[in-house]
């Protein structure tokens, strides 16, 4: 693929995305949509920096400070780029007022209460007549379901990812530190094109392991003992997420049986997570695994969560989400037990809804 | 220093601060103050994680949700922890009315608008008595004046910052890309001891410069070309923050002069700032010196930002900043000129505001 080409098709998906947005804005009865998270507003105008954008039937403005209005020019070229000042109430209110914007939808999420009161006073001691429309999920609505595009960049981080595990695991032996593992992985992620992390790497050893979110520490690793490490990539911006447990030597039997349990529950989840499907469903699936073979109260998150541009995003794989899974969905699946004071065990892969069924990504080794 | 007396000394500032803190709530007639900004977390109660606190004149509470359990009681074993489970509002009304508080603040920069509508609406239909009071920079005017405790971990940090400068300066030639040394100069962090990286270094050259915020490209290095470097490390939790501007080879003579323009400006700055005075009238010594020199309009971001366990906190240096300095505080100093499409030049220390005056804590070479 050349370059020319590869930026035409870039161009067109802009639109197709910038397209879609507008049916939602005006099935919302919306005038514009004020947009300011990072990866909603890279997601549409590929610009990565810190700005505001504003959408509307008419309008696509990327609203910039001093900082990066050079960088919004090179990375958004077919975005109106404006020059803003201080705070969103010192720019905000003149600009709709200008533009005529009568209900104007804002990420109720991303903009503080704090914020939002002060922008709700200029309004009115300007008396602008403006209404300030909260809204939740709407560009991540869009960016849940994955493009072939994007789903080529995704299998690119899953591949690095697990191309990297597969190094570290011939390269770990006790007496390592969680330290020295976690930045043999970081070095080598960066070194074979990675762009950064995506999060801190996890290497959890012996109790450590009970902790979901350990950070790397001195510990240096035993045999016998669980090491569990979590780890992903980013190429192009879109990311991995990848867990693994491993044992140096043999493991006792209380391991044994639980890494067995997480795998199987892993598996049934795979194989019974459909389109159509509730994510709580999904979540269900594992849970019961788990449950039934005694370990109810050791699995206390969810089963998974979208990837894509952010490392955690839409749909959530919980008992308590509310969100449906559909063709084109790319998300986690990460069942856990963890034993305080003992250890832990996650396996987690990446999967993509095709056909009404989930194909998983990941290929490291189990 | 044993471990044991440095423990001791950690207690204590923990004690003390949590002292400051409820003296802070009660002035301003609140029963409780609850927390999550992450720095503000880590300052009162040394927990790492993702969670809230709340403080009263009698509670000390860490709540966090079934992923952080271990490493909160680890962290944090003189705050009662308890699990919580989902958002805000399924949790917080509850536990409020069962503790009778009537005045709750909450940092209104820190939940977002759509957060705070929810906890009302639970707050009202279970007709708890309890007025939400927003709330900003209670915790960080604490932070802003640095302890000498802190002021050690801070210089730490600017040395190790220096020390890597200073080898990376020795390493750079023309051809080298800027990721290329972006990346000598992370790994080098690491390995002497950074945890991580405070922020994406930014290794900027030729007309890349002239963009405050580059990230580092593809792009080889030419002599005779500005190279912009900002850079930080981290030592436990302490942050450090420094620019740079070389040339590898003669600069022309716009840089040659705009290069001592900057120069000028900052010891101007740095000479010319002293406890008491309005952070605004800092900015203006800086910005003044370079107006003066003719490139008034190149100077388009603040002259700095406080440094601690953020790498931009109170006090803000800027033409509209209404903080005041006062001894103890640590902030930067980095005026700048940047020319679009031809190039930048920043130079940014690190000063202590003592006895009065600013000291210099950055060492590495202009």
């Amino acid at each position: 693929m050349t370059n020319r080409i590869a930026e035409g098709k870039e161009r067109n998906s802009k639109i197709k995305r910038l397209r879609k947005l507008r049916k939602l804005i005006a099935e919302k009865g919306l005038d514009a949509l004020l947009i300011s998270q990072p990866e909603n507003l890279r997601y549409l105008s590929e610009f990565t920096g810190s700005g505001w954008l504003l959408i509307s039937g008419q309008n696509a403005i990327l609203a910039v400070d001093f900082l990066y209005v050079e960088q919004a020019r090179q990375e958004s070229p077919d975005f109106e780029i404006i020059q803003i000042k201080q705070e969103l109430h010192d720019w905000l209110p003149g600009l709709v007022s200008d533009l005529r914007w009568r209900k104007l939808g804002f990420e109720a999420n991303l903009i503080s209460y704090g914020g939002y009161q002060k922008l709700g006073e200029v309004i009115q001691a300007k008396q602008i007549n403006l209404e300030l429309v909260p809204t939740t999920g709407i560009v991540e609505q869009l960016r849940s379901i994955k493009e072939p595009e994007e789903l080529i960049l995704i299998t690119k981080a899953v591949e690095l990812a697990d191309a990297v595990f597969e190094r570290a695991k011939g390269l770990i032996h006790p007496g390592m530190t969680e330290k020295e593992v976690a930045w043999e992985i970081e070095e080598n992620l960066r070194q074979r094109g990675s762009e950064g992390v995506p999060f801190e790497i996890i290497v959890a050893s012996g109790s450590n392991s009970a902790l979901p979110h350990a950070r790397p520490t001195e510990k240096a690793i035993c045999s016998g003992e669980p090491v569990l490490i979590d780890m992903g990539a980013r190429i192009n911006g879109y990311c991995s997420d990848l867990s693994r447990t491993l044992f140096l030597g043999k493991p006792n039997e209380t391991f044994q049986k639980i890494y067995s349990i997480v795998l199987k529950a892993q598996a049934t989840a795979i194989e019974g997570t459909k389109s159509e499907m509730a994510a709580s469903q999904a979540d269900q699936l594992a849970r019961r695994a788990i449950e039934q073979a005694g370990y109810a109260d050791a699995f206390g998150h969810g089963l998974g969560h979208g990837v894509g541009l952010a490392v955690h995003e839409s749909p959530r794989l919980g008992l308590s989400s509310s969100d449906s899974l559909v063709d084109g969905m790319v998300f986690t699946v990460e069942p856990g037990i963890y034993l305080a004071g003992q250890g832990g065990v996650r396996i987690e892969d990446m999967a993509v809804l095709e056909n009404g069924k989930a194909r998983v990504l990941t290929r490291a080794t189990k």
